[in-house]
């Protein structure tokens, strides 16, 4: 009898681990395990990764390399629409496990598998974004979750595989670190606690430069082109390069506390060098290229677009509706802007560009001008009044004083 | 014959010094000179504007203290709304000058004055605030504004006072600066430019301290309450206490580029130490305390509050509207904050309260909970993700894949 | 041994009719019914429901009148917020649900019940909005929803309350007919074809009427006061009396397509004379008493409001935020709507108020007036342009036509 | 010497005659008089217009047909977005003065004209269109416009044309009537007076049908594509079609009581079959095609595109923006929806549609159903409360009832 086969989203750690063995020797699976790499992971990890699996019995093991994807359909709108989720966090994490839950189910579908499997546990965000974005793009393909359904203890997980012949080192860290391209969070311990925040030592990245230093970024049409004066093609280059200077720096650090998807409040610390630099940037770029109303509504549909996409609704067909927004929005999205860094910290220096809207043949702010006179501003003064004027003109007649 | 009385808003600068002259000797008018004071001028600095105003010859001068009228009316609200315009910027002078327009007018029509006069030039937002404020509140009260009619030179005015008998020592600041109880602003050279940022030594207040410091705030109903543990129930002197200490470390610096009324960019820089750390804590308590979409429509309404407060739009009546929803999102934004200070910034330390939504009975994210099981979130996946089952279902039976 | 207590939400339907049953004899529960009046049932009608509930063997019955709540509580803010769901749906039996849930479950508090029961199947909105409202208000107390889980047939509910010794008609309706104070709704047959409309025998009240008739609706801060010129203290009386004259013109008809909690479109007819005419009136008023920009946010705000209602969410802190918003705004709500009522439909005449902004001192549209000239328009018209004439200007110089 | 080249916005109506008399005459300029179509002139009309230009003295006239090119940069996008000003104004006079004025101005700059001139006075909406649009695309073009600034009397303009050897007849009408593709405003004498409306007779469509008709209108892509099922590759003829149906059943006649550019209420009243049903049916289809955060998303940037579009500032780069949102949003708009016309109201029957959400191979609203159980919606409900019952959770620990 054909074995059924099943793709397992494999990160080498214990919970997945478990769930090679427990499929293939106990539930009798054919188990394929698959990593997503959104660029969270050296090629010396992955290898890594790709031997444990095999240990541990995957009747295969493949690395999807969606970095690139990943940066073009996700960082890439994180980016122009300056997004920061409560004004703080880079949509780190969440937003890869998206994209690689989209890249497990389509490998799953690409081998025929009759099942996927994660190795989410019940209690937090990454469950609903694997689940829902399997389900969504493979309704045929049923989903195993046996650490979940499970509830096991790290210690019955190890002595379960030791029983079963595989023995490795799942040494309990003290914090839970996941690192990504887009950022690394940092949970446990003081994250649990509100009054408390992570000491320096639990941040991956320590600060090794003291000394302030200037870094340029450039953008083209709203995506990052150059830093420091160096052209890069490839993007995740480019956000590698500022996420090496600005690590060095400690910044970027900061505590997401949160609304999560089943609607409890979550706090994470995180340290994201690159995407706070970036961001920054290109949003005071943006105050010099982009109109009013078009900073007005781009964030608005930022803000929406970036909590549906923590939220796992990234494949909610408003989300490409508001894609189309954002793209034309970066038209005129480009020049290069200058920073100052300092440990912990950063200034934003400012902008060169020839769509630079404070660059005109019209009048400067705070200059008497040539474009209007002192009548037309009066003019624009009580025209722009007739409305509160009426209404206070209104107001007097009732009775009715000013409030 | 009796002269006509003209209130003219007085700060003892250079165009207003003129206007007094101007107006009294040379138009014949009644001079009463006033200056509404939002906090931003010490009592010795009163004394010596009051001294100016009579040495040029007002027939009598006011000093108008709002102070309190001033937090409770406009700094309550922008801290329940966590203001900052176009994500940076407290709104300071913008704010002062509705206030200070309002009690001006206030005061000309308490002594029957016939026109009210101000000293802002044809070139930026003050002169919008002005004419539209006392317009609003008095449209039979006639407006005069000499600087901004006769565009005239510093050197002109400065002749012009000589010969009328008025010396004093008007010295070109190399810095246009304008203190005020919720943020200085720094205004000049390298402000003009975009590609520069403000040196060192152009901000009135220096960094002195340079070992990290604890602080301590504590907030009621969303108004400030304590600072380090010592309650003030004056909300003036908590925001001043805070201010002392933030300032000492070079804190809430930057470059505000925004949209100004008339519809050009402009750019100043500003420090705003006390606005920065109590919007921070605020804020961070608020994450704590209230719902996700609190928090969201919250944002909603205050972006525009900021946007509407910033141009001149105070008097507008959704203004009142909109206060009202922030009153009453604060009922639980009660508890203390924790910041760590650092020269140029500070770190969120954690939160303490009794309505932190954070400390429940129920689960705590990360957690194995009491309160649902694995197949809960589950169906609660299923459910979330129907409609999107559908659309990819019926786009499917069309032929269309997914994008 | 003491029987636990349930206490029962009984409509006097064939499903409760079932579970008073199978709560008591088989389950042996001390079931206690209670129906909870929005409004929607007469006073004979409450009888009978009471005479089936002791006859079916609840070992005590109540009638829980909570149409003045239902109306304070949730009409009049549909009224404050023109709440139309999708432009169409007057929130009606969704949100009289939500008032039941409220005043069934603070019953179970009151008498100790051990257990909440209710009727819902597992295919609508209504499980949700009682087993949510439910368990915020009562996390205490358990909630049994035997046909839910049992998934009967009619016949086999019949057939069960047969064998138990009651025998009613209950005879299987052509159409599912939801009749409340604020609407009716009409689900069944065409409703379930995209392409079809309900027939005109489906709608419970039928057009008598064929002449023309005049209509006024006056409001005192946005709440309905008098109809006809007929003072009305009682709201529900006033709604009741609009709802007598409308209702014969079959005014007020229509098909609502909305999204359901649970993610799939759902598509029910509806008849509601009252909520039309009087939310069409209510808002011509607005239109003459607000400001444009009150108009705008009391938009936004009722929007969400509706969708929450409509979707269990009232208890979420946020509406009672936007509560207060929305009394707010209606403070010069004051004035006379007059109508012209026709079958089918009806046409708005014109508003009578002593807060129009269209009275006022100044000018009127179109008209040469005393307020401003036309050099003011033309400088108004200057500096609003100014923002886009920059931007084209820019775009001209980086060699960019405009689009 | 050469004279001056001025491009007239030239009506046939009186004050544009003026305009060219008074320019060509007595201020000697070289007047060419252009009127730009967007569809509201019939052939013979324009001839007429043509033959008065010419006899009043006009050096050339043109005709700029631009109906096209009106639908495909505006009315198309009215559709998308459902676009009715206050919920019920078809923008219809006001979205035609831009695309008016754009063509203006562009011929303006074609024949290298020294000015552009237009008859505009100085009470309305247009002056600021038509002032904004000149000054936006040829800022180095002046603007005269002699009626605004000379503020003349119909007699006075009358007596002046005689004079100068051109009569007549301009009769005062009734009402001012302006007719056009996307609708027909009637404004004058009821519509000055918040308590009147229109009179029957004032429509210059009258109701001659009776009978109740069944109209179907096709959409694809969002674009109406046939009418009773035949197929218009014209758009502008298809509107056409649409409004000979409509028209005879005086359907789309209501008033507009709006906030004008310059701050004070207008009210007018306007027929407008055509927009009425296509939006009415398009937006059924949109009910039925789009999911929720479509709708929600779609109506926000529409509701606010209808603003600006009516306040003249189509030509803001943020239009192009939400045009973008707007166009991929109508991917799946593609079905045919019934309509029953009666006279003064319609009745929406039902749509069809291969991408209706409606069918699809998941459950229907109401039916138990194959995709998911009754545990999930429980599933559901109980982590849909989590933060509610966390709140109330807190709440209650802090002694605070529920409210």
């Amino acid at each position: 009898m054909k074995k059924e086969k099943v793709v397992l989203a494999f990160s080498g750690g214990l919970d997945t681990s478990f769930c090679v063995k427990y499929l293939s020797e106990e539930k009798g699976y054919e188990v394929h395990t698959a990593i997503a790499n959104t660029g969270g992971f050296s090629p010396a990890e992955l290898k890594v990764i790709e031997q444990k699996a095999l240990a541990l019995g995957a009747a295969s093991h493949v690395t999807l390399d969606i970095e690139q994807e990943y940066y073009e359909k996700s960082i890439k709108y994180m980016v122009f629409g300056n997004i920061l989720r409560n004004g703080t966090y880079p949509i780190s994490v969440s937003s890869e496990r998206i994209f690689q839950a989209i890249a497990i189910i389509e490998y799953a579908k690409k081998i025929g598998a009759d099942y996927v499997a994660h190795g989410s546990t019940g209690a937090g965000n990454d469950q609903v974004r694997f689940d829902l974005t399997f389900q969504i793009l493979a309704p045929e393909i049923g989903i195993i979750t046996p650490t979940r359904d499970m509830t096991l203890t790290r210690e019955y997980e190890i002595d379960y595989l030791k029983k079963h012949g595989y023995e490795a080192d799942f040494k309990k860290l003290e914090y839970s670190i996941n690192k990504g391209l887009w950022g690394t969070s940092i949970g446990g311990k003081e994250t649990l606690h509100s009054e408390e925040t992570l000491p320096e030592e639990a941040y991956p990245s320590q600060v090794t430069e003291h000394e302030p230093r200037t870094l340029r970024i450039a953008f083209e049409r709203g995506e990052i082109a150059a830093v420091d004066g160096k052209p890069y093609a490839d993007k995740v280059e480019a956000i590698r390069a500022v996420e090496a200077i600005g690590a060095k720096y400690g910044i970027g650090r900061d505590m997401h506390i949160g609304d999560t998807i089943i609607g409890i409040k979550g706090r994470v610390g995180f340290e994201a060098a690159a995407p706070m630099l970036i961001i920054a940037a290109h949003k005071m770029l943006e105050k010099h290229t982009l109109t009013k109303w078009q900073l007005y509504w781009k964030d608005q549909l930022s803000t929406w677009y970036g909590m549906f996409l923590h939220e796992a609704q990234y494949l909610e067909p408003v989300m490409r509706d508001i894609e189309r927004f954002l793209d034309h929005s970066q038209e005129n999205v480009t020049g290069e802007v200058e920073l100052t860094l300092r440990p912990y910290g950063y200034t934003l220096v400012g902008v060169q560009s020839p769509l630079d809207l404070m660059k005109t043949d019209f009048g400067e702010y705070g200059e008497v001008n040539k474009a209007w006179t002192a009548d037309d501003v009066k003019g624009f003064t009580k025209i722009l009044g007739n409305q509160m004027k009426i209404y206070y003109n209104v107001q007097a007649r009732n009775g009715k004083a000013k409030k």
